[in-house]
């Protein structure tokens, strides 16, 4: 790897690719001056864009890559493209040529590569996605998002270590809080493996931070910073509150076209309204994160326009900047041996956390 | 039971109770003049908020119950509390006298106390919990909320043919379309289970109904009018969402009082707003519901007002008035035995929907 941190950029992936790719390249290369990047696509389309782009092209390498990985393109069928802009991205994290890799293209296909390609930090299990969402107290980071779609109680443990690292680098928080999402009432708690779980984060490292469990409400009431969950309700979370926060978007915009009274009244609250729809603004919380790999590995939505773009650029840089996998293993280290529950002292027992070797 | 269909009230649940229960009543009551209500709870206060509310006094017969089931005991204390206002309108579904009971109170002693003292209904594995929610398209029913933390692919084929009878029953839809909630990701795509049971859902009388997958977006975008899922994984996504609106509510207030302009702006579109806010109003969508029990079931929000328990109360007169639960049993009787996945005919094997005697 060079000296400067290195992020390979797919430059096909997305569906305003490569257009809206280089022009979110430029705002980040803006930001970040200290930034490489490796920009990975078809040379006869990028190398005109960057000619345009000159902070851009100033920052970023070029590399052709012949083949693109369509958005409906199984993964198992997209592991076979070795010429693909997002598969030579991937292969230069796996190199150490880059230290991270981000993409707005087929996420299926990116999370099944990486896992292939780069594969999984040592003493990881399963590695998982996670997103930046917005509160009524700031940030909130979930995860996992649906990269697994089971999960056990070592699983849960280390998706808790990952957020409280990813919320440290990210967002910058000392000592981010913690809860393990679950349902409401007493009587009908969720099973024995999110007991299990809040046990042993009670007792471990993370005891201070650990809020124990959330239920749904909490994810919007931002009680905590990060909330922790299997894959498969953390994907149906996320996309219930993006949905209802897409209702009501739909539903203002009818509200002030409903009447000229109506349309003044906004004309009128405008410069407000503007920074409420700035803040839940889709974008502005653009890209997900697979956690765990042996690298950074960003996910930018798909329909993701070049500010939004910048955004995930933006996470990508910060996780890179920041020592994002560093901070895992250390998070790691800290947790040490888990302890089964129950108090039972783990002489012999115990599930190491940290890598073996 | 008396010849007018009858439903049992508790008249202490709730946080406002007895007084928003009474008026509640009072609402309910001028809608519906053919029903009979049994208003259950401390006479002492009852008798007088009865005088002073004509037509609830009209249509309710009054039962003194001496003891009042608070929010935070646990259901094996409630379970106890013989004379309870809660227990002794349950018992009265249980004996016949009403063919339903409403409350506001505790919800997991009502829970719990209507499937011990109502019991299940016949070819019924386990009850589950629905509510009607807002959508782009119109009204959405989900179940299981939370009665189950785990279900099996029966339990799932369960919920279907009760979500199916409620959304004809309570919005009248005719042939109300079926989705089962799931993850993104087509790689990712939920266990086992899930895909079983949308096989068996496709070759079921309920085949034309059934729209597949469906995933959080789908929610509020009204894709289907049923959403069945696990009670986990609705419980959480129904408070995420929830959250994700109360969250705009706030933030909404905010900007309205974030300048002059913005407050006179408010002043101009507020028919419009108040009417975004009345169709997005929790108490709109008061009530969650117990099927697959005995009798009709309907938990208020315990925060409720009249006006909100009115609604719920609409919602217990419906499926009373409408018979929800001679549907539930034609349902599974039209379901008949499921078939293993596979094709296999299920001659000799395959699980009876319907009540084996």
């Amino acid at each position: 790897m060079a000296g400067a941190p290195t992020l390979a950029v797919d430059g096909m992936g997305g569906d305003r690719a490569p257009g809206a790719i280089v022009d979110g390249l430029e705002i980040a290369a803006e930001r970040h001056p200290e930034m490489r990047f490796l920009l990975v696509g078809d040379s006869a389309r990028l190398k005109p864009l960057l000619a345009h782009h000159h902070r851009a092209a100033a920052s970023a390498v070029l590399r052709h890559a012949s083949e693109v990985i369509s958005d409906d393109m199984k993964p198992t069928a997209a592991l076979r493209l070795r010429n693909a802009s997002m598969r030579l991205a991937i292969d230069a994290v796996a190199s150490g040529e880059a230290g991270g890799v981000i993409s707005a293209g087929n996420t299926g296909a990116l999370l099944a590569l990486s896992k292939i390609v780069i594969k999984t930090l040592p003493g990881i299990d399963r590695p998982a996605m996670a997103a930046i969402g917005p509160s009524e107290r700031g940030d909130v980071i979930m995860l996992d998002l649906g990269a697994n779609v089971t999960c056990d109680v070592r699983n849960l443990i280390e998706f808790a270590v990952m957020g409280d690292v990813f919320a440290r680098t990210v967002l910058g928080l000392p000592a981010p809080t913690i809860g393990l999402l679950n349902v409401g009432s007493e009587e009908l708690k969720g099973g024995e493996q999110l007991r299990e779980a809040a046990e042993i984060l009670k007792e471990s490292p993370l005891g201070q931070q650990f809020h124990g469990f959330v239920e749904g409400y909490d994810i919007a009431a931002g009680t905590t910073d990060v909330i922790v969950t299997d894959g498969f309700t953390g994907n149906v979370a996320l996309k219930t509150g993006e949905g209802a926060l897409k209702l009501v978007r739909g539903l203002l915009r009818q509200v002030f076209e409903s009447s000229l009274s109506a349309r003044l009244g906004y004309l009128l609250a405008r410069p407000a309204l503007d920074r409420l729809r700035e803040w839940l603004d889709p974008g502005r919380y653009n890209g997900a994160v697979m956690l765990g790999l042996n690298g950074v590995v960003v996910k930018s939505h798909g329909g993701t326009d070049a500010e939004g773009f910048a955004h995930a650029l933006d996470v990508a840089m910060d996780m890179l900047l920041h020592g994002f996998n560093e901070g895992i293993s250390a998070g790691l280290a800290r947790m040490g041996t888990i302890e089964p529950p129950g108090g039972r002292k783990a002489a012999d027992g115990g599930q190491p956390l940290a890598p073996a070797i």
